[in-house]
């Protein structure tokens, strides 16, 4: 009967360089719309302070997550400071199926693996309205180095000059108005036909 | 310097079958959002009471619009009891180049026509809840025969058969739901990379 119970969900990927104002409006996203489901990924650094595994991350050694990789069991991964990161396919799809959408906050490259095993999900791109405003921002915050700040800015260049890979782009000029359309851009991708599972039912009727 | 001068207009073609609740949505539409041009068709039918030739259509003669025809200058056209009916391309690209969202409302054979010429367009099924349904709508409203109504549904189980033609699928069970959805779905049309010439201008400072 209920909607929800038969349609598929969506993943949501989105992007953005730092500074651009993705937390938040990712969080307003979740906040607003109670049908994400939450993946944990899988790490090989240690726990840190009441991080519990399971909880934060599932935390793995490291010959078991080059094990799982081997047989392909991640979309994604990346290495950081020498620890490894990555997202299990499976608890991914089992949500999928079950009506539950998957947002992912990843870097570019992230987003990149994830296209090969969900090329239909929708990639977002969210971008300052110019590099002056992201360095403003970035300067503003007051809480990074002047060579944290550079990096940052390195990465937003890298970031930036892939932007065609996206199926959407917003630019934050403006909270709210991004806001909007991340918002429509998720409810559309609620109304493509191969999510409508629910749908079919009605179509069986008239076939 | 203003956003709207510089980015394309979407096209944005809304079918549904007779019954649906299409005129109610796309006028709730038109009305919220100013950036919809308006598109006068051509007719060789001849003018009724007070219409007048380049408000309500073009009125030309059935040569002028074979002629036109067969030089491709129509997006669309069809023959409805003995007359003919055309959009013209070029009006419709140049208020798409000036920004301006173009939408059709239209039926399914019309929608397959416009796929050719616009096939980046953004196309919407609207659809009843069911089938009960929508017979029930067309039998409530009382004001069309037994033949009418027949015909309808005949023409409804048509086009419900032809609902994988579209890009997003929205139910009407809920008038409010799904002018929510409809207008999501033109909102992310308006983030598509392909429309958002504005934002080659951003991208130029990074590349």
């Amino acid at each position: 009967m209920s909607e929800a119970s038969t349609r598929l969900g969506q993943v949501l990927v989105v992007c953005a360089p730092s500074g651009t104002g993705k937390s938040t409006l990712i969080n307003k996203l979740r906040a607003e719309f109670p049908t994400f489901g939450f993946s944990v990924s899988y790490t090989t650094r240690a726990p840190r302070g009441n991080e519990k595994d399971g909880v934060e991350y599932h935390f793995i050694s490291r010959e078991t997550f080059v094990a799982m990789r081997s047989r392909g069991e991640f979309c994604e991964w990346a290495e950081v400071h020498e620890n490894f990161y990555g997202t299990a396919t499976k608890p991914v799809t089992k949500m999928l199926d079950q009506g539950m959408d998957v947002l992912f906050d990843i870097d570019v490259q992230g987003a990149k693996q994830l296209r090969k095993t969900f090329y239909k999900g929708t990639f977002i791109f969210l971008m300052p309205p110019s590099r002056k405003e992201l360095m403003q921002r970035l300067t503003g915050r007051g809480t990074d180095s002047e060579e944290s700040i550079a990096k940052r800015l390195a990465n937003a260049d890298g970031e930036m000059a892939q932007a065609e890979f996206f199926d959407y782009w917003i630019v934050n000029d403006d909270l709210d108005k991004a806001y909007e359309e991340l918002r429509a851009v998720y409810m559309a991708g609620r109304c493509k036909p191969e999510l409508r599972t629910d749908v079919e039912d009605i179509l069986k009727e008239w076939n």
